[in-house]
């Protein structure tokens, strides 16, 4: 079939709508006819990555309605609505089968090469082959991915919204509440409050910590975090951030942090503003090399420092738990979207990044939804 | 009373064997005669030490038989066997209310004075006072301790082997059960095989794992290792970690690493061969201010890092099951134990950890016990 898609041919460079050819689903896997895709800063990052394939689809934040699935495909049928995981696991691997199917790698092999898990591309144009990024590429009317990127939502969840549990509120919700285990009354600081962390604030609120401690360099991410449940904000610029969240547990510090900045030093400073026996949730994306914290924390203190990569999610579990979370007026994700764009547009989701005002924090979203009506009257199945 | 104790008076000096006062019990203190007593790394370290306040009796890792009990005691009685805890626990503070019992730093301020918990000293020498060391001082024939330091035995439990539940084989098993929670089947590397080390190595026999690696400099600490339950040995002077580690664990790597050598780069070592959301858990003291890892191994990794101190364990619960475990012919003590000593030639036990040649594993034992009869013959409630 015939689709529209953004393709990203030169690194870099804008992304061009094209019209392009999508393959039929194999085995095990699933049409999807796209409704909405966020637009997350690691898209800005492989755009820019000479080690990116290219021409590509980029997109791995998506939601949509299933049009079509393959052979064998029992978890999902026709109309279903789904939002897309970009870990599609395999469940029998060493990692599968200790409960942590966020770390199969089974995908990892093939999306590097910019596959889909089975091994080949679906995407094409004039017989010349175009890549998939993270097994999905959303920035497209239709995808076909792996039936287990297809995390089943209930009927009543929006699909812009829900596009946004596919990455980063997945990330941010899953490192609090899966990897720091963060308990009701708990103290909680979150370092760096852009698309993941502003999820981990809501997390620390969702799980009923009683101190959500946000601490970000930028006073327009910490205005957000207040709105996303932060309880104290603190920019480390004005330097008294060991001061406040002293005064704030009773002199011994937080129990858990979260540390979404990609950066060692502020990894560090979580960890000496952990108090003993608490855990420092690292997130982010290292740019250097080694991590160095201080050693006289480890003896006596027992805390423990834990890496956590897409919020250590079940996607079938923790994605459709996220969805009755929002339909519960829990989690909010209306307030995450800043704008929508048609696919056309996308290109200024991109130039909004490099311009440092607001989008830090919410997304936007690719949206191929008609606002003037309603879900369930927009064409769904229809093609180009 | 009377008694026989050994007194470190001046940094770096012989212990002297004198004969001081003990004063009884307080409110909510035991009067405990001592049968035997460890002596650790960590009493080397003491005497060493300016820091440490003087004259002291030093000892930390004994077992005995109650004698008297100060007012408001409940849980041990006169004739009571018990192993000693230097961290007797409040019950009440943010630690313990939160289940992590050996964070508890109740104590710590009096212990870094030289008193008991109570906050003075119940030891002197003609009106001298005499300071304790870690809220217990064993190496005497009796001491006073706080009632939360007291650890009730089973009745069958051996006291040679019960004073050395008391610190090294805690320390070392607790971070292999309660802090790494190491799993049946699983694959584990233990750096570092003395005193706290090898008792790592049989709580992860004990605890059911299936690969034991054990990683040790000397040649004789690897032999001990197999002896305790290593399944594989490594000198990493042999350059070989890395690999032997893949070749055992289908090229993923340990599921736990402990590190009980108090070397940062140790530390860094197991965090390389840990495998994808593994645990490497560090058991010693480091002797330099930072610590430096592979940042790389955080985002996608999902490991953690993880300090523990005394193994994390609850006494009252661990010491015990840590004695049931021996009387069941699970947790190996007498091969623990490579010599025992009357306290008049302790100071022969400080020599040994000079001269290199096994006492890195093993414990010398101070014992007031009479070897030619049996516990049950011994006159424990003597006094001199």
């Amino acid at each position: 079939m015939k689709m529209k898609a953004a393709v990203l041919r030169e690194v870099g460079k804008p992304l061009q709508i094209e019209t392009i050819d999508l393959a039929p689903p194999k085995s095990n896997e699933v049409l999807v006819k796209i409704a909405a895709s966020g637009v997350c800063h690691s898209d800005l990052i492989a755009q820019e990555s000479p080690g990116t394939p290219k021409p590509v689809v980029l997109g791995h934040e998506g939601a949509g309605v299933v049009v079509e699935v393959g052979e064998n495909v029992k978890s999902v049928k026709p109309g279903d609505k789904v939002t897309l995981s970009w870990i599609p696991y395999c469940g029998v691997c060493v990692y599968c089968t200790n409960g942590q199917v966020h770390l199969c790698e089974s995908a990892f092999g093939p999306m590097e090469k910019g596959f889909l898990p089975e091994g080949s591309s679906r995407l094409s144009k004039d017989g010349e082959m175009i890549y998939h990024d993270s097994v999905l590429s959303t920035f497209a009317e239709y995808a076909v991915v792996d039936e287990m990127s297809c995390v089943k939502l209930p009927d009543a969840m929006p699909l812009e919204q829900a596009a946004l549990l596919g990455c980063g509120v997945a990330t941010g919700y899953g490192a609090v509440v899966n990897a720091a285990k963060v308990t009701p009354g708990s103290s909680v600081a979150v370092f760096g409050c852009g698309g993941v962390g502003i999820n981990a604030i809501q997390g620390a609120r969702i799980a009923g910590a009683s101190k959500i401690i946000a601490v970000d360099m930028k006073p327009q991410n910490l205005e957000a975090a207040k709105k996303f449940g932060a309880t104290h904000v603190v920019n480390p610029a004005d330097g008294n951030l060991e001061e406040v969240v002293k005064s704030l547990t009773d002199g011994v510090g937080v129990q858990f942090a979260i540390d979404a900045t990609g950066n060692t030093k502020a990894t560090a400073s979580a960890w000496d503003i952990t108090r003993k026996g608490g855990v420092v949730v690292v997130v982010g994306f290292y740019t250097t090399k080694e991590l160095t914290i201080n050693a006289e924390l480890f003896h006596r203190r027992g805390k423990t420092l834990k890496g956590s990569s897409y919020g250590d999610i079940n996607p079938l579990r923790d994605i459709r738990n996220l969805a009755q979370l929002y339909l519960d007026g829990k989690l909010m994700l209306d307030e995450l979207i800043l704008n929508t764009l048609p696919l056309e547009d996308i290109n200024k989701a991109f130039d909004g990044f490099h311009d440092c005002c607001g989008v830090n924090v919410g997304r936007t979203v690719v949206s191929f939804q008609d606002h003037s009506k309603n879900e369930d009257e927009q064409e769904l199945t229809e093609t180009v």
